[in-house]
């Protein structure tokens, strides 16, 4: 099977346009086949301040109801999602910029309400995925940009955990290819002392992995996400790196040891 | 070859919540290969004057300056263009939204400042047209849904006139198809009499057009729309219809003669 790179962008790295300039210039030159993820950053809450809509927040979950839901389709599949696409046009690199809406890529279902009501929320499972028409548009030679909205088949845009996107394309695609999942923040990785930049943990396995929760190495805000990617990983997914944006090229061409990886062992 | 329609709805029809949703539902019936292009609206000016941010005309158009670039942005290719694709695959057409930038479709010249600068505005031309992802993706049975943005392949998208797009468009796949371009808008199509809709002129070609324009049968504003209309056909169109939306059914399916129709003739 071909090698894929599913690449995830945070929030953090969309606010500062220098950081993200040189990300997209990086991801541009990396050869082979890739997908990017972004999330939204902090435009949405300040566009949705000055136009007067309350951004609402439960147990720190953003809820969305119909007039944020408008903010982050405009935010984040208009504004952020074909910026990053013309930028990299402009690098020569084709890309194409998507929801989970477009060709159906990523149908999701509306999270329930049970105590809370999230609202306009999706959650998407991998099985749902359109890899037909991603894995067509990857071997024409361009690359899909996701945003973090997807749809729930019925006429509604959902606004969707970008996490949660990369997790479930990086799984339904590592059927088409051999797939590595790469979260990229401003952090230089999963760190043993959190202020400490050259305390990253260059690897974790299913064996390493409790040793470390169990010592306290892993600090708690790290356990989902690593919870994550070891789900990702049983699911079919080769390799998932937590990294610095600035060192994907570094772990993609496998110069150097940088970032996290996490994998099966 | 195979026939294509290249559809676009204008902005009065973007900004009626009712209307839209019947000509998407009518355009979602549509047996066959298919194109949408949106325009605008007025949704792009109210969240401007929300956003204080001051919309400019000069000499009736409106100039594109950063900010407002951002504001057209987030509503063309945000708001409107993935509400439209959500409701199209909630009615079990496959469609996808794209801006020109998107697998670099329409790669655009900004315009050149003369007398008056008219900011981030792109000029698109048919011969650089990207036909082939597009006609691959009619093929997968997506229909491609354009809103009026394209890009300057140098990192800059740009505002771009959506009948132009529409027409571009429509010259540059009469290559691959044989094609038909309607402009869809709140009118039953050009009027002898601007004030009697049942006044439709149903079909002008190119020896009748001198002679009405001679008799000023045919209003002075709508002289630019039916040039570019022969313009069209003269570069490979084979008929170009201006028609109410509503009708777009029963003159795809050529079942009542509806709108008018100009042809080479």
């Amino acid at each position: 099977m071909e090698e894929l790179f599913v690449v995830k962008i945070g929030g953090n790295i969309i606010d500062n346009p220098a950081k993200l300039k040189n990300f997209l210039n990086d991801f541009s030159q990396l050869k082979g086949r890739k997908i990017l993820i972004h999330g939204g950053g902090k435009i949405a809450t300040e566009i949705s301040k000055k136009l007067n809509i309350e951004t609402q927040m439960v147990e720190g979950r953003r809820i969305t109801d119909e007039e944020t839901l408008k903010v982050v389709t405009m935010v984040y599949a208009g504004l952020i999602n074909k910026n990053i696409v013309a930028t990299l046009q402009s690098l020569n690199s084709n890309a194409i910029g998507l929801t989970g809406a477009d060709a159906n890529t990523i149908p999701s279902t509306k999270r329930k309400t049970t105590t809370i009501d999230y609202g306009f929320v999706g959650d998407p499972v991998s099985d749902t995925i359109n890899t037909d028409y991603i894995s067509t548009t990857i071997e024409k030679g361009i690359t899909p940009v996701f945003c973090a909205i997807t749809h729930d088949e019925k006429g509604s845009l959902l606004n969707t955990n970008a996490d949660t996107i990369a997790s479930v394309l990086a799984v339904a695609l590592s059927k088409v290819y051999s797939t590595s999942l790469l979260y990229c923040f401003e952090k230089k990785g999963v760190l043993k002392d959190i202020n400490d930049e050259n305390s990253v943990i260059n690897e974790i396995d299913e064996k390493t992995y409790p040793v470390l929760k169990d010592e306290g190495t892993i600090s708690q805000g790290m356990i989902p996400k690593i919870d994550n990617a070891f789900n990702a990983i049983r699911s079919g997914v080769n390799s998932v790196y937590i990294c610095d944006a600035d060192d994907l090229g570094a772990i993609i061409n496998n110069k150097e040891k940088k970032g996290t990886r996490i994998f099966k062992g």
